[in-house]
């Protein structure tokens, strides 16, 4: 998705803008459950109306398609809230 | 709680630490629960174990008694994970 930034070359990052901090909680329970599914655990950083990602392979230690391939499936999840707006 | 620290004499923080992500997400959950009900809410750093919270008062853009009594609230949520370990 457009949201998504490889920083430094090394890691992914999103954020991801909601209107209330209970949306940005769901979301983040969205995240928590693809993450356990696949095994692939971002950090969630998670505030008032707003959930920023950062994701990245630690094993390599920078990115691998694993985490583009996470990077779309929040995008997924997240239409899914921009939709019922 | 003895996790507690004042940063630059701005803001609390404190980290707490999980077995595994599921459970560091379980008590994310609580806090966004607390938040919502005190209507004052944290930033929550999410990550594989760990739970790293990040709290002061917008509206005087510094520390208030709302912000110790929700630390402690939170020391309290944390308890009931300890005490299954």
């Amino acid at each position: 998705g457009d949201a998504w930034t490889v920083v430094d070359g090394h890691h992914l990052e999103a954020t991801y803008a909601f209107p209330d901090f209970e949306t940005a909680l769901a979301f983040t329970n969205d995240v928590g459950e693809l993450a356990e599914a696949e095994w692939h655990h971002p950090d969630i950083h998670l505030s008032w109306g707003e959930v920023r990602i950062e994701m990245w392979s630690h094993d390599i230690d920078g990115l691998h398609r694993s985490d583009f391939a996470m990077a779309a499936r929040m995008d997924r999840a997240y239409a899914a809230y921009a939709d019922g707006e």
